[in-house]
């Protein structure tokens, strides 16, 4: 690996300038001539069936093109989770969904659609369409559904939709030679995304007679294979392209409306019809996190060794199966590559209910699951009244551990480190003594620290391929090309700066492009698991040797020098002994395109298959102030410590942690869809549903503990879920060194806080 | 070279469905939100400068954004013709044209520009600028631009832009040797293309802070190159992109109008503005073919050897340097590879004149030679009594030749055979015997004979380069990138039925792309000198080869069989000894994909460096009926013969044939932009500047000489512009048969012929 410098710099977003003055295009911003508007019909029930539908008089409604039931659509069952697809059958995601259904497992399921010539006149004309129901019992909790009573959501498939267990040790004799066994149940949010750009799409027959989708999506190359499926056709007949994207967070590594708007279209005769989500539909019908509920158990000995830890899991997975099981079990491994545990069961069930479908969300299941653990570890130290840094440091798996679960060797994992410097840089011990000044009164503070691992793409449980193209231009820079998808985190800046670093070049050679095409692109699944800069980081770093040999030789065949002594530093071809300039890289481009000798194009192209994950890690900090006569809980200070690996761009880290650790106060402080008894989404909207704002957080600290993984490509690791697995947790504990009352249910809100403390008498 | 029969056969055009049903996109079709709109102002007069503007009314018409001078824009120089760049000076095209111009050099220069909200309102700003002119004296000639008191039409340089002899022997001797020498002058028109679709072009700046430039334009990353230039920024600072495009036979070989475009953005701050040329603009205002006069001389021996060939050739050039001397000098390789000639000298002069500017179209110089040169044999032939035919047959160069001049060496030459097959098809001795009963009264038949050759690309005179790139998709088909440009001849299609040959896959597996893109297609120079099949070709192969030797590795490692025993066949991999399947090559794509040990996306890519060039030949039959009274001639019967190796797809190449035809028609017997004494076009509009209709030509017979030409990557060689070359002069060579007047000056108008039949006291 060359290193050049431009990698650790912060350089600045290729598209700052198109973004901040409004030029950069998004998904809706393309004018289509003659486009169609298409628009959903939601059911108004929770479960049941449309025994009956009358479009009569929708059909009759100004502008409309097509009135639209199950019945008019490809009939395919097809999953909708943004996995790359499983040659093994037992491992390919669950297919529980239709274009269109009549039967209803969550409230707002898709029934029927209508494509007008505008937007309006498909609303009015839905308005129009008359369906009879039949309603069914709704089943709200995993526990609910699972009651022997309870009827299927999904004819063909138990409610439990996965169980399974994992571990080693015995548990059972583990907690037998604890001195304290901390029993607890905690339960979790249905945290919406809530990404600035709603899920919008639009689809048409393109001039080759296959079909061209644009879509707003974290993953396009799965977004062709889910169409293609869900449609019925091949899967090359289908054309994805992703523009700038306003956001994600993982609901849009779920394909929700690309095969419908596809569907839409060819009912038009290919004419192009454009779907797109209000802010109301994209909170209540689309993904949520998982409100996953744990019933845990961990014995200890007073020394603070970890003697068992037993984990049952119960992950609500809505009305339809999405990225299913994944999440639920995905907490066992992470939990087990935080903390040193000789005896270790970790039980999960992902359940079927009838909430909204939860899905993909930063962070994939490891917020839930460091709520649980780090409320339990916290409760642990209580109880032998220890340190909770010192217990959680003595008990942190070390560098070059082998995860028993997941057999994933590491070789650069640093959670001492982090919470070693983090209580320094967060003045833990002069807050913690601050705190103890005030623990009577009406506002009393506490202190509150967690810890989290969070690992670098999905190997070993899932594929890991990315591919890159760098072409070299006349005048020496470079275009690259990827699959890995710019989602506004600033991947490709990322990227750039990975090419510019390898190839010698200054970071402005390096020439990215807003709009990701499956046709063209080179193969990457997308944007999740905190992948691309890991994975994608592999395919960038080897197109780019290849690029840098493929100068050096014909550089080597033009000037009479032999490869071995060339360098490219500074976009010139120099001696590698002493810098001097053989020539500049331009003349080589030059000859590459224009000598009647050399002249042959030069490109690159690299694809990876990667076989390892580096484990990331980190913790939170936070001071918070609990008025008691309220239940307000407001954070003093709030810090992460990342060990993340090598940061590729301090100013884009930096924010992607300013992001996550926002999500993550949103997400332990008051965030959450709720439903009514008869699973009616109340807060569809966001002045009922409320994510904090400027005026909401605190200054935002953070550190990066920052080293070289020897198995990241720039030696980077993840990042972008990162910063906020721990806030919640880390809060839920400074709130209980507050107020001696740890709240195990999510979020932390002023009324659920006033509850708490009322039950134990503190107010 | 692996054939599988995909090659030879018609394949339906890719794009035939989005053609015939209106769906395909052009340039002006793609809807880009508050595109502005420019319009040029042309001069009008033909020679002088433009001594004071007033741009006051204009800049308060309605609509209007900037009224623009050339004084504010770059004033870099550039040239405009579509070769490739010259890594070595003295090769590169001239460069005498600025974006915008005082200097006035042919009538309607462009010497301002006008962007406003609407077309019609840039039209309406146009009308209101006010200019005064200072007039210089008008050449129309080259004879006149060379005479001693011409003034420089660029101030640098003299009117004789390039003068060059080449040949070999001693012409003098030879002519001494001859038993006759023949003593004739020809000339010839300035041709329109009359493309379909008009020039036009839409820029702006990308989100990337680069320029787009959309366009009708056949060499896309010419055109990159060429605005960079004109503008004065950095190559890949532009990115050009061609959607489909209607048609461009040399015109659109050329920069007209991008850079223009592009600087109409620059000057109103990035936004789209599109500029169209309207027919009117395009016919008199763009390039034609050059008008080249000849004077010539042949020395013949009674037996029918050639014993010297002498050639003066004034190349008519028109305002602007453009293709330049290229045009005029090419003959001269051509006719010597036609004849063998012991005794050659041609001596080319390429003149400024204040006529339109001529350029590339269609045949580049060969359909004005083979017009001079086959005409001076037929009156050779006709002084010595020998047979046309048999004289050519006699005189033409053998398979094997080397060119002296080109210093290229052939393997697969077959004028003979198309001389000798064709003379049986066209039944030319029935034809013969039946217009010698027709050689008196009104109606008076003949036959005439013309062959010609035509190389296939530009080396060794230029650079030729190509690229490919194919990618496997997830179900076996394959995406074919190429900067090859398909303008509606079909290249795609062939491009297309080769990669399926060599893959060994079906043509339908070969997905295409209407539109080309520099930034991400690979480079190839564009669509011009009957290239493409053939340089392209190459590049395509070694792309297919490549793909199938990776999917051979793949599938030997996947199913343990040894590579050389693997082959792929009708879209599956099997035994080479006896087509037994192994597997199908979906499940190798699949496991391209997803397989978590083989999976790795797989592309390839070839870049071609090409120093060959085959000659392809050919001839034209044609039977007319001059009606002696008005001079009006009929086209009884014509016939082209086509030695142009193997034919990738009959029906196109039936086509190409088809419609070469037509145009050589056109150019022999009508066509031609005329000027009036002080150089202002006087036909600029389709009913003025007349081409022929399906009503104007008769029955169009065609026949293929087919061979594998060796160095050819399919066995295929020219054909695009070979159709035009011969029909003029076997035209003009049946109308002397008829009437026994040669007609030397083009084309043969009714009127033309009937001032001949006039002088020559027949009427």
């Amino acid at each position: 690996m060359e290193k050049k410098g431009i990698v650790g710099k912060t350089e600045q977003r290729w598209d700052a300038v198109a973004k901040v003055t409004g030029q950069a295009k998004f998904t809706e911003d393309f004018p289509i001539a003659n486009q169609l508007h298409g628009k959903i019909m939601h059911a108004t029930i929770t479960h049941g069936r449309v025994v009956k539908y009358d479009i009569s008089e929708a059909e009759k409604m100004p502008g409309v093109v097509k009135v639209l039931l199950p019945e008019d659509l490809p009939q395919n069952k097809f999953g909708t989770a943004g996995h790359p697809y499983g040659l093994d059958p037992a491992k390919r995601d669950i297919e529980d969904r239709q274009l269109l259904t009549r039967e209803i497992r969550v409230y707002g399921d898709e029934i029927a659609a209508v494509v007008a010539k505008t937007e309006l006149q498909a609303v009015k004309a839905i308005e129009k369409i008359k369906v009879e129901y039949e309603e069914y019992p709704v089943y709200l909790t995993p526990k609910e559904a699972i009651a022997d009573d309870a009827m299927r959501i999904h004819e063909e498939r138990d409610n439990t939709i996965a169980h399974t267990t994992a571990g080693y040790g015995d548990v059972k004799k583990g907690m037998a030679e604890a001195d304290y066994v901390v029993k607890e149940s905690f339960s979790t949010s249905p945290q919406q995304h809530i990404h600035m750009e709603s899920q919008v799409a639009v689809a048409f027959r393109s001039d080759d007679q296959r079909w061209t989708c644009i879509s707003s999506t974290q993953i396009p190359y799965i977004c062709r294979r889910i169409i293609a499926q869900a449609i019925g056709i091949s899967w090359a007949q289908v054309r994805v392209k992703k523009p700038f994207i306003g956001g994600g967070f993982g609901n849009k590594q779920e394909i929700t409306i690309e095969p419908l708007t596809v569907a839409m279209s060819m009912a038009c005769g290919g004419k192009p019809v454009q779907l797109r989500l209000t802010r109301e539909e994209s909170i209540a019908f689309t993904r949520t996190r998982h409100a996953i509920d744990y019933d845990v158990e961990m014995g200890v000995k007073k020394d603070g060794t970890i003697t068992a830890v037993d984990f049952n899991v119960y992950s609500n997975q809505g009305g339809y199966a999405s990225h299913g099981h994944a999440i639920g079990s995905k907490g066992g491994s992470f939990i087990n590559a935080l903390y040193k545990m000789e005896n270790f069961r970790y039980d999960a069930r992902t359940v079927y209910t009838n909430i909204a479908t939860a899905g993909a969300m930063r962070g994939y299941g490891i917020p839930q699951v460091t709520f649980a653990l780090e409320s339990l570890v916290e409760d642990a130290c209580d109880k032998i009244g220890m340190d909770p840094i010192k217990f959680r440091t003595m008990n942190c798996r070390p560098e070059g551990f082998f995860n028993e679960l997941s057999k994933v060797q590491q070789f650069d994992f640093k959670p001492v480190e982090c919470l070693e410097k983090g209580r320094e840089a967060f003045h833990w011990d002069e807050k913690l003594a601050d705190s103890l000044k005030h623990k009577t009164g009406d506002k009393r503070r506490g202190v509150g620290v967690a810890a989290f691992s969070y690992g670098t793409a999905v190997y070993p449980f899932g594929l890991e391929v990315s591919s890159a193209r760098l072409i070299l231009m006349p005048d020496a820079s470079f275009k690259l090309m990827l699959g890995a998808t710019e989602i506004g985190q600033g991947a490709d800046t990322a990227f750039s700066q990975m090419a510019a670093d390898t190839l010698g070049v200054s970071y402005d050679k390096i020439i990215r492009d807003s709009m990701t095409d499956t046709d063209i692109d080179p193969f990457d699944p997308g944007a999740y698991a905190s992948r691309q800069t890991y994975i994608s980081g592999y395919a960038v770093r080897e197109a780019a040797e290849k690029m840098r040999n493929k100068l050096i030789d014909l550089s080597s065949r033009m000037y009479d020098v032999r490869p071995e002594f060339i360098d490219i530093v500074d976009g010139n071809v120099v001696y590698v002994h002493n810098n001097q300039k053989i020539a500049s890289l331009e003349d080589v481009a030059m000859a590459s395109y224009y000598d009647m000798h050399y002249g042959k194009a030069l490109e690159a192209s690299a694809s990876v298959n990667i076989h390892n994950n580096s484990y990331a890690s980190g913790c939170t900090f936070a001071q918070v102030e609990v008025d008691v006569e309220t239940g307000r809980t407001e954070i003093l200070s709030i810090m992460n410590v990342h060990d993340s690996g090598k940061i590729i761009n301090p100013l884009l880290a930096s924010g992607q942690v300013d992001g996550g650790m926002v999500m993550g106060i949103g997400y332990g402080m008051g965030e959450g869809v709720r439903y009514n008894a008869k699973g009616k989404p109340l807060n569809n909207n966001l002045l009922d549903y409320k994510i904090p704002t400027f005026m909401d957080v605190p200054d935002l600290d953070q550190m990066f503990v920052e080293s070289e993984d020897p198995l990241g490509p720039y030696g980077n690791k993840s990042l972008g879920e990162n910063p906020l697995c721990s806030p919640a947790a880390a809060l839920r504990n400074a709130v209980k060194d507050a107020t001696t009352v740890g709240i195990n249910n999510m979020p932390l809100s002023t009324q659920n806080v006033f509850e708490h403390l009322k039950k134990a008498d503190i107010i």
